[in-house]
């Protein structure tokens, strides 16, 4: 592949991370379109949990053993925060939380998302288009049988043990993708679809007016890459909504999810005896260690998805 | 003085939590009415520094060094603004930043910010009283020869060295002011105006509608403190300011300031000649040291003000 061949992921956190950082080391024409549903307000502060890990990631800083805030950060005002009577549910870190002042006084300027995480990644060195989904709010929200919960609250506070019966992208019909996102989609050589959560990390993406046409008509070759190995998610409550939601819990079951969107299907070496099931798809079936480690896996996995293209 | 003396100081910053601190260690019916003109949106957060300076003093977390902020104090968050490149004119310690997160979601929520004080200062364990001046916004506003400033940016920023030719309380004719203010001033035994600067920490406190009133009708023994002595400020710009404003730079001109809302001036042993003068206007002179150092000083000189009360 080119250096400059244009890759465009869709990417929720942690294994949007990792995908994007693998294309940022082989390339150097990416943009990555993330996930914002997921976006909350904690202590006051606006946060965008998706944005910050795939930005921290591809900055260099992220902190390689939660995956999400910043390497060797402290938590002097957590802890102080904790002092005041405040119930800090929710882990942010120093450096992190700088990110958070810097957001949300902007934000409460009338700067877009996208000009403000564009400022961002510049000032951490992210040479990569980093582009929220939509500028505006979109909100996930998680219907389980204790009621209904922000997605912030069923995931860290709850720690997503709740068996989800419903989800709602509140505002996303109402929303309009943020500037460059269907022109990523739609002109891009390469569009991924990262292993991220197919529900609450591409779902809303795939929700915002006009990403999901993109990409059914989009030129680009398409791969989806299964966050579901060996009938296990490697991280988050994705393989326990497939089964809550009425979906059989493999790659085939994401594969499905992402018919009619994509031209190939990349799975684990462990699902193997899935690929004919996925070619029957209609789909291209990629298969390799779908498990990405450091940078240079990372790196290795993207150039094994582009070798995929280039069969 | 029995402990239960109901005290009442007016403070600003510094000098305003060292004489209040003073009191909390005589007696346990202290309230404070701190001056929140000086309160600025900084980073996009809600500070407050002369109500923190005197709550880090009376919960004993202040820095000793500087007289605000919290001792041992990082600034981690800071480090990281200024990497997004911010710019990070106003210094503000990680465990602060806390307490101004803490407060600009309760305020942003519609909690007053007197009740917002009260919640902080009980989780720091202070028991004095300490209230804003008003929940309304009022912001001094400083006019130099350079134009018009907010009093942070005058003051932090240009390191207060402009010549000060006015001076705005811009909402302070609508303000009302905060639930115990009046009461405090009128009801209590002793009213102490603390050695804090006349013009911009307790000139806005008086500009309140409805205070000064109280103050000159109140039943209390009112004392005030003068922050000149021998011709200077200990701190921050009060001599400066008489000078611009056209007043003589002198304990004499503080007491001319004062004159018809107290009874007594304490003025330092280095101005025992300007007592007379002092007299001459009416009022009860005390002079001892009124440089107060650490806790056990600013007992001793708390002790000395209310000798003088006694007398």
């Amino acid at each position: 592949m080119p250096e400059s061949t244009p890759v465009t992921v869709l990417a929720g956190g942690v294994g949007g991370a990792k995908l994007a950082e693998g294309f940022a080391r082989v390339g150097d024409d990416l943009t990555v379109v993330v996930n914002t549903a997921d976006d909350a307000q904690v202590y006051g502060l606006s946060i965008s949990p998706d944005l910050d890990t795939v930005m921290y990631t591809l900055a260099g800083i992220a902190n390689p053993d939660t995956g999400w805030g910043i390497a060797g950060d402290t938590v002097a005002v957590l802890d102080q925060l904790r002092r005041l009577g405040q119930d800090t549910w929710f882990t942010l870190g120093d450096a992190d939380l700088a990110t958070h002042v810097f957001r949300s006084d902007r934000l409460r300027r009338g700067v877009p998302l996208s000009m403000v995480t564009a400022d961002l990644a510049a000032a951490l060195g992210v040479r990569a288009r980093l582009v929220p989904m939509t500028d505006d709010p979109v909100a996930t929200l998680v219907d389980t049988p204790a009621g209904r919960f922000g997605f912030q609250e069923y995931f860290v506070a709850r720690r997503h043990a709740d068996t989800v019966t419903a989800l709602t992208f509140d505002g996303v019909a109402d929303s309009r993708p943020a500037p460059g996102v269907l022109e990523a989609v739609r002109d891009a050589d390469v569009v991924a679809i990262a292993p991220s959560n197919p529900f609450v990390s591409v779902g809303p993406i795939l929700a915002v007016p006009g990403v999901r046409d993109a990409l059914a008509t989009s030129g680009a070759w398409r791969v989806a890459v299964s966050p579901v190995i060996a009938g296990a998610a490697l991280k988050g409550p994705a393989a326990q909504m497939l089964a809550d939601l009425g979906h059989e819990v493999s790659a085939l079951a994401v594969a499905r999810l992402y018919a009619g969107l994509i031209d190939a299907m990349c799975i684990d070496e462990r699902d193997r005896d899935l690929a004919p099931a996925i070619a029957d798809l209609g789909l291209q079936v990629i298969v390799t260690n779908t498990v990405m480690g450091d940078g240079p896996d990372r790196e290795r996995f993207a150039r094994e998805l582009l070798t995929g293209r280039d069969r």
